[in-house]
């Protein structure tokens, strides 16, 4: 809160690590690919300030959120300034020994990711309150808003590792598929994961958020079950009733398991998708590991 | 507000007309500059867009601000959006043929305005309700909340025209001086510009902002008069008669002649700055009208 290091539960680091491991996996050196692997990062914790305050969300990973602390004008203007410390990384790859035609392209790449990213917050927010809104509109919503900018971390690395350009695409469809794992496990923890482990507020069901679960779950009520869910998601509140009988028709459903076993689908498509790439044995097996990871993860 | 044009007063375009005037000046085609140019005026309104929302302000150029009228989470995401639009923009000047290593200094040229801006942002809110602000930073923030981009234009444009580091450096300096010319102008207008001609809600005084003519004014009152103003900007909100009681102190204290002759100042540093440039008469000439224009604008 003063400006000082917050000992706290720390983020996945998630897209950064993709970015350096698709970068080495391509032949290149960590070294280069880093003043990429800062601008994702930052990109992302740019994203998570400016999507709190769109969504008026109070804490994220146990702590109050920006906006909570300081008010909305300045983290708006935190948020500006992540974004900008991003690109300030991401014109240092020429320093790195990038040339400038692929420094170039790197930034052609991400800026082309953020754009898909606010596609997807755009959708997002459209879709509020809007019963109607079917699997096919959740996925392509979800590749826009979390996948872009996982598909860029792999897109990116690969780009500076590497000239190839059938290599280049095998990394960047991988990406595409682990973004699906990743947000479809993410709203799995939305709803049923720990408070505790996943530092969100529980209830991703209370805050009427159209995430796969709920989307899934009105996709396949029938009769009785698909009456009570419309009705409760008419409500501007809901009771703890309410959300207990959204879990049971979810129960009814399957939905956690439907879940897991599009995910797994996803994942052995990124799996497959650098199947014609020549990897390094270890680089395969921590492939595999990254997969299981995202399947399983518990925050 | 449906998405249809609107008829209605226009911007002036200063940045990007800035940026297209330095690179013909610089001996560059319009033609390579307009990319920049673009991105230029994108990021000025979604800073704008973003400043709207910080401000609080609900109109604008005699229109409901963005915020105003779809609430701040879409206005949030759709200022990012123009950001990006920008970003993608200026990533087309190696389409109108500008080298690869001209069209990344491009884009860390934008990046560091960029964060100029915010940190010009930063100052302006830390500055908020602060009765110790004197000229000097007042000066300071203006120079990076505004000067920043309108430095940028003039030197965005003529690193795209020529490589010669000495004409860029004088359109750079120029810029830092027009930068000055324009918001001292903005700041008299914010309180004694017409509502109607400048479309802005007529009352920098009523809203505390921390100004030219405010900072001026606080800095130079002695006795009664300088007690009057700090017991008035302690307060929450302002009748009136305390309006009133400030316009009369900022007469006396001949506010209006000061920015007049301090903006006029910056604008013989503009000239002069460039006087090392061979520019083509009608060019200089152009220059003259420009300055000319900033200082007396009602707009």
């Amino acid at each position: 809160m003063d400006g000082n290091p917050c000992a706290g539960p720390e983020g996945k680091a998630l897209r950064p690590s993709l970015c350096l491991f698709a970068c080495n996996a391509a032949g290149g050196s960590t070294r280069q690919a880093t003043p990429a692997a800062v601008a994702l990062e930052f990109i992302h914790n740019f994203s998570l300030i400016h999507d709190d305050i769109q969504d008026g969300d109070e804490t994220r990973h146990h702590r109050p959120t920006l906006w909570a602390t300081w008010g909305v004008p300045k983290a708006l203007v935190a948020g500006n300034a992540l974004r900008v410390v991003a690109d300030t990384s991401l014109g240092r790859l020429a320093e790195e020994g990038v040339e400038p035609d692929r420094a170039l392209a790197a930034i052609g790449l991400l800026t082309e990711a953020y754009l898909e990213m606010i596609e997807g917050q755009y959708l997002d927010l459209s879709y509020e309150g809007r019963p109607d809104i079917g699997m096919r509109d959740y996925l392509t919503m979800i590749s826009l808003k979390t996948g872009a900018l996982i598909r860029c971390s792999l897109n990116l690395g690969a780009a500076i590792g590497t000239r190839d350009p059938v290599t280049i695409k095998a990394f960047r469809d991988c990406g595409s598929s682990l973004g699906y794992v990743f947000q479809i496990r993410d709203d799995v923890l939305g709803v049923w994961g720990d408070a505790e482990a996943t530092g969100k507020p529980v209830g991703d069901i209370r805050r009427k958020k159209n995430s796969f679960p709920v989307v899934y779950a009105m996709s396949q009520a029938r009769g009785e079950d698909s009456q009570l869910l419309s009705g409760i998601y008419r409500k501007e509140e809901l009771t703890d009733d309410d959300v207990a009988s959204v879990l049971d028709i979810m129960e009814r459903v399957n939905v956690k398991e439907y879940a897991h076993s599009l995910a797994e689908e996803h994942g052995a498509r990124a799996l497959e998708a650098l199947s014609e790439v020549e990897l390094a044995p270890s680089v395969q097996r921590e492939l595999e590991e990254l997969v299981d990871f995202l399947l399983v993860r518990q925050h």
